[in-house]
Order: structure tokens, then C-alpha cells, then sequence
């Protein structure tokens, strides 16, 4: 089998076999085969596209080219959740303790954010010690018992996704359809977990900006995710503006508490709980989704999923105190009240941008070196939709110093658009995908 | 400028600017430009396409990467000729004597045959001492004195393109008219001549099988190499049988030499009439085409141009004897008559097939160290439209011993196709491009 005669197939369009995905994949893990013959087949995919077939065996020879990880002794409803990521997204903050308190295990595997969008280990390292280093045992030992951890990567998942994604990222690659599906399920594959439910954002947030793209990206994860027998679910999202209203490290595990403690953030509450119920109707721990929405309300009346989220922040070496108590989260020292400039509804937010004023605060991370300031971002006091005056609290800005937040305030601002008009809005949810 | 943005602006089917291409080129050729880039740039070319000031641009930049030869000292009348390859083309050793014994002045530079084309240097080999090394002082003398002269490369034409097309073999990026274009040109504008006449070949033996296909090559060449301020004519010809009939490097000097001899080769002497006459017009050597034809005619009549070889090969360190006594010439050992297997017309003849015969026979190189043989090869008694009985000599074949020749016996009628009514036949000159 030659890689070029390979290339040359998919080139025209042809179907490459599973036996010629897995000896591209196992070669180019292997560094037989050369970067320049991988990207010139990679280009050849986002221009030919890949049949399902295709793209399962290409996800499936990824996912197998390191550890697959054995949930096994977790039993049968180990859970995973996967979003294609967003600007104030801390959903698993919220997702993983309700589910925890339902009966799922959730052993999640997590990165840094880079770029616009956070990270949920950045996040929780806004708790005083907390570390995601631990041995797999540990890392078992913590899903079993609080039925919810977050570590760093323990295992060697998917080392082809790793390579592929370093090379697409520099020979605009990246937004193939199939090359993402394979990218994101090759590694939640290799994470184990039975039930798996996805986040696809769409929006001028999102990476798949037209919902078209993300509910055919959000099909394909589906499709390749049951034929390796897992029970999936992927729920398309809006993100047109940021998810709740806090956008910043500390200031969304602020948010992600209040939600946890009965608060109502309309949009975030929400995600939760299609989320969760998927997790429990999938998984087997809920007949329906009734069922499922009624135990994840009452793990929050109950307090059980804000003990969830303690338990685990303790077995992870945190300090839970600010779970009960959120002035003790790290705080920034200044902040600034931005006033809206003019009456009228605001009818559009872009939502990245206000992930970079973040970013620019210091709350983000421009290349994987910089360390972040977790107290710094901002918090939203009107979404799109909402009617205000001139001069009412349009945003609260929290910077390390006054140029900081002055400097956010003009960039936030230049977010915005206004109109005298309500502007239509179109349901958060764009729809469940099973 | 970044690559990775340049890439995606190609992908995305937009104009590179020329500033853009000459990053490109001149960042590759100096090693900054990665190769992994570089693939995934041409295979978006590839599906793109390219405009014709892309192209232009990408050429004068390729060519701009090396040496550009001057041969301003040969005078006004300097001409270079390309063919895109086909099997028993031997026009070179007919059109340039032809031409110089005219006043062009052909200062060529070649290459080794690699496939199932031969080289032209290969061919003039089996001319006792011939030598195509030299140095650039020598070559612009004999091109001066004889009008002709054919050398290895002495000067660092289009190194971009040499590192490209290394590339484009690996990546099956080949098959892209504008990245065949800059390839070609590129050398053709750097070797320096003033008037240029290409050969574009198509049909089964071609690299451009389909006619569409090697007009779109023949019109983007030569409005690039007007662009550029040459003379220009491409002539699309068919490959879909051999040139002539005599197919391996001697055989193919000899056929060479009889039609200088006045023996008519039909499509031969077709070819080098309609290459020698744009040669003439173009550069302004002959009024029109009339005027042109009858001064190649007369080259011959006079004997003048096979004088021209034989200055030519003598200029070039060779023995030049067998120009006029061809039975100097190297000759295999064995000659294996081939006869009809059945009653009826040729109507088809894989042209490709009939080169790897005689490069099976050691008269062509699998790989660049291969030594040849210059005796080998096939001579054809019929072509595509003739009509034999079973029984008639359909071809003879020159082998180095019985054993190669019954094998090639096999492989020869199995590139054959025959039928009981006269096929219909196409133009061999398909069309000239000025």
C-alpha cells in the first residue's frame, strides 16, 4: 500500500477502505508516514469529504492508536460530555455534580483553554490547592466514590489526534466535518465512558458559525459514536452571545455555584438539564426524560449536587470552602460598571469578542505558556433581547487595574449592537440530535 | 505574511496576490516554508485552480528562483522547444538541425528519460563519445557556430521548481494544469530563449489524456510565456500510437536521421514542419508559414540539416560517421519478427504499453540510477488504420537476447487492438495555439 497512490484515491473522490484508514493512521502515528503526504490527504478530505464509513474507521484507527481507557469498574453508567466549546461555558461545573448525584459516574479527562474559550481545569484551580495530577487508580478511586472528577490527561488518548490536530492547525485544515468528528470522538472514545453527550455550538461564537454545519457535525458524532456501541446524544446550542453572563475564570465558577444552589440563569440552567437528562435517559438511570429532568431538579433542591461539587473538589487536594461560602473565590481588584450608550434593545452580542476582552483582562491564554489571572473578566447584566436605558448597567468589568478595565470597556463596547426594535430571537436550544 | 492564511485564502477559492505567490515560492525554495504547507497549498490548487495572473505570477517567481540564462549574445533568433513527453518522440533530433540549418539558433538544456519516454540525451549517446557536459562558455559557442547544441543543465534553472515537483510526485499533486504550467515554463522562461514552440501531447500515451484538458495546458502556456514577452506556439498532438514508428534510442537516431534524409515519416515530419515553420514565423525568420515550409524543405533537399546533426554531435566530443552510415549505429543481437495474429485493421494502439516494451527491454530507466540499453527496442511495420492478414510482420523487435524478446512478443500484441472495419481516424495535428 503506497500513501500516495492513497491520497491520489481520495483525491478523486474514491472511498478509502478501513484497512487503508487504519495503515495511514498507524503510519503516520508511527512517523512512516511523512507531514507533507498527511496534509496534502487532508486537504484532499475537506475538499472530497469522507462517507460514514470513512469516517468511523478514520475515528476508530485514531482512538486505537494509543490507550483505551477501562471504565469497566465503574460499572454501567460511566458518562462523558464533550462541548465544542464557548464563551462562558461552564457547563460542567454544573453538568457533572447534578448527574453525580443521580448515580452517573463522570471520569472526564479535561484540557486547558486556549484561545477565546476557557478551560475547566482553569476554572476549578480558582479553589485554593485543587490539582488534576493523580494516578489512574486515584483518578478511578474519586469517579467511584464522589462519582465525578476532573483530571489531566492520565492516559495516552488518541496520540494520532494529537499529531493530526498540531499539523491541520498549520495547513488550514481544520474545518473538515470528518476531520472534527474524528478529532473530538477518537478521544472521548478512548476516554471510556458508556454514555457519551456532546455540545455543538453554533452561532457567531461557535466554530461552526451556520447551524447547517453544526447539527451535520453534531449527526456524524452521533452516528460514529453508536456504531462503537456507545449511547450517544449530541444537543445543537446557540452561541450568538456568551453562555449565562459570567465570562472569566473565577466569575463562572461564581455563576456555575449560584446555578448549583437553585439560581435560575436561563440559557445555562437549561443546557443542564437537556444534558443531564440525556445522560440519565441514555444511560438507563431514567426511564424518561421526565423522570430524568425531575431527579436532576431535586439533586439541586436537595443540595446533593452542591455536595457533589465539594466532595470533589476536596478528593482533589481543593479547598471546598467557597463552594458554601463564594466571597472566599478569588476576586479582582477593580471593577468597572460599563452604562449602555444609548436606549434600545440589544440585538446582537459577539460573543468571541467578549471572550477576547476576557482573554485581554488576562483570564485567557494567547499561546499554551501564558499563565492566566483567575479572578479577572466580566459579567453580563443584560443579554440580547432586553430592553435598557441609557446609562443603565450594560456590564461589570473585573480587572487587575484601572487601565486594564478602561482598555475592556472600549473593546466590550464595540460588541454590542442596538436597535429601537425587539429583535427576533431564536430558541437557545436549536434542537437534540439521538 | 503567514502561510497557514495563505493556504486558507487558496482554499477558499480566492486570488493570490503576486506578492503572496513570491513569499511562497522564494520562503520554500530557502527551507522556510515547510513542506507539509507546501502540499496542502498545491492540493488546494489542485481543487481550486488558479487564474491566469496566479499563474504567471507562480511561473516568473519558479523562474526568478535560479539562474535566468542570457543568451542575448546568440542574437534576435534564439528558440527552445518542449514536448509534455509521448513514446518514440524523437522530434528534437529532426526539428533543431532543421531550424539551425534555417538560422535559429537552439540552445537547449534536457534532461534524462525517466518512465516510459526516453530523453533526448539518452538518444544521442548512441553516438560514440557524444558528451552533453560542458561548460556555459562552450555551449554558448557551439549553439553560436552550429546553431544547435543540447546540454545537460549547466546552470541552476528554477530550482523551486525541482523541489516542488519532488514534492507534487509524493503528494499526487501532479495533475494540476496550473502547477503543470509554472513547472514547465518555469524552466523554458529561465533557459533564456526568445521564441518558444511546446508540444502538448494528448491520448493514451499522453500525460493529458483527454484533448480538452491539453488545449487548456497549450493556451495557459503560451499566454504566460507572452506575458513574459516570448514568442510563443504550443501544437497539441496526438499520443494515442508512438511517433513514427521506431521506439528504443537507436532506432529512434536512425528513423531521426532518414526523415533529415528525406524519407517521409508522416507524423513526424508533420510535427517538426508545423513546430520548425512557428519556429521560423515567430522569431521572424520567414514572413508566413508558406515561406517557412519551404526553407525546412529545403534544409532537408540540400542536406544541410543533416550536416547540422552530424556539426553538432562532432561539436559535442561524438563520432559522427553514422550519421551518414547509420549501420554504425549500436545494434541489438537479436531481432524477433512480430507478426498479425488475425486478419483486420489496427484500430487502437496503447501508446504507453508500447514504451514500457522497450523500457522492459532495458531501453528506459525505472529509477534515475538505472543504466540503459541503447541498442533495445521495438520498430513498427503498421499503425493504427492499417489493415494486415494474419501472417504480416506487425512490428520487429530489437532485443538484447531470445529470452527478453519472447516476453516482449507477449507484452507488444496485448497493445493492440484489431477489427474488421477500418477505424475512423483523427487528426494527428489536433490544433496550434499562438
Amino acid at each position: 500500500m503506497h500513501m500516495t497512490d492513497l491520497i491520489e484515491k481520495k483525491k478523486q473522490g474514491l472511498e478509502l477502505t478501513e484497512e487503508e484508514i487504519r495503515f495511514i493512521v498507524n503510519g503516520y502515528t508511527a512517523g512512516d508516514i511523512p507531514d507533507y503526504q498527511m496534509s496534502a490527504l487532508m486537504m484532499a478530505i475537506l475538499f472530497r469529504g469522507m462517507t460514514i464509513p470513512e469516517t468511523t474507521a478514520l475515528t476508530m484507527a485514531m482512538a486505537h492508536s494509543g490507550d483505551m481507557v477501562d471504565l469497566s469498574a465503574l460499572g454501567a453508567f460511566t458518562a462523558d460530555k464533550h462541548s465544542t466549546g464557548g464563551v462562558g461555558d461552564k457547563t460542567s461545573l454544573v453538568l457533572c455534580p447534578m448527574v453525580a448525584a443521580c448515580g452517573a459516574k463522570m471520569a472526564k479527562m479535561s484540557g486547558r483553554g486556549l484561545g477565546h474559550t476557557g478551560g475547566t481545569i482553569d476554572k476549578l484551580e480558582s479553589f485554593p490547592g485543587f490539582s488534576t495530577s493523580m494516578s489512574p487508580e486515584r483518578f478511578l478511586e474519586i469517579a467511584g466514590t464522589v462519582g465525578f472528577v476532573i483530571a489531566g490527561q492520565t492516559a495516552n488518548l488518541a496520540p494520532a489526534d494529537k499529531k493530526m490536530y498540531a499539523l491541520r492547525d498549520v495547513t488550514a485544515t481544520v474545518n473538515s466535518i470528518p476531520l472534527i468528528v474524528s478529532s473530538i470522538m477518537s478521544k472521548k472514545l478512548a476516554s471510556g465512558a458508556k454514555t457519551i453527550v456532546l455540545d455543538v455550538k453554533t452561532g457567531s461564537g461557535a466554530f461552526m458559525e451556520k447551524e447547517k454545519d453544526a447539527f451535520t457535525l453534531a449527526r456524524e458524532m452521533v452516528n460514529v459514536g453508536k456504531q462503537a456501541g456507545r449511547n450517544m446524544a449530541a444537543v445543537v446550542t446557540d452561541m450568538d452571545q456568551p453562555l449565562g453572563f459570567a465570562v472569566g475564570n473565577a466569575l463562572e465558577v461564581k455563576e456555575a455555584i449560584a446555578v448549583l444552589r437553585g439560581e435560575n440563569v436561563p440559557d445555562l440552567k437549561e443546557l443542564c438539564m437537556v444534558l443531564g437528562s440525556n445522560i440519565l435517559v441514555r444511560s438507563g438511570l431514567a426511564a424518561d426524560e421526565a423522570e430524568a429532568r425531575a431527579r436532576l431538579e431535586e439533586s439541586i433542591e436537595s443540595g446533593a449536587a452542591l455536595r457533589k461539587l465539594a466532595d470533589m473538589v476536596t478528593a482533589q487536594g481543593g479547598d471546598a470552602s467557597a463552594v458554601y461560602d463564594v466571597s472566599l473565590l478569588p476576586a479582582a481588584p477593580v471593577q468597572r460598571r460599563v452604562k449602555a450608550p444609548r436606549d434600545g434593545y440589544i440585538s446582537a452580542m459577539e460573543a468571541k469578542n467578549i471572550g477576547l476582552v476576557s482573554m485581554h483582562l488576562g483570564g485567557g491564554r494567547a499561546t499554551k505558556e501564558d499563565v492566566i489571572d483567575l479572578c479577572v473578566g466580566v459579567v453580563l447584566a443584560a443579554k440580547v433581547g432586553d430592553r435598557l436605558r441609557a446609562g443603565d448597567e450594560l456590564a461589570v468589568i473585573h480587572a487587575a487595574d484601572g487601565k486594564a478595565a478602561e482598555e475592556a470597556e472600549k473593546e466590550l463596547l464595540e460588541c454590542y449592537t442596538f436597535s429601537d426594535r425587539k429583535p427576533r430571537r431564536r430558541p437557545f436550544i436549536r434542537g437534540v440530535v439521538t
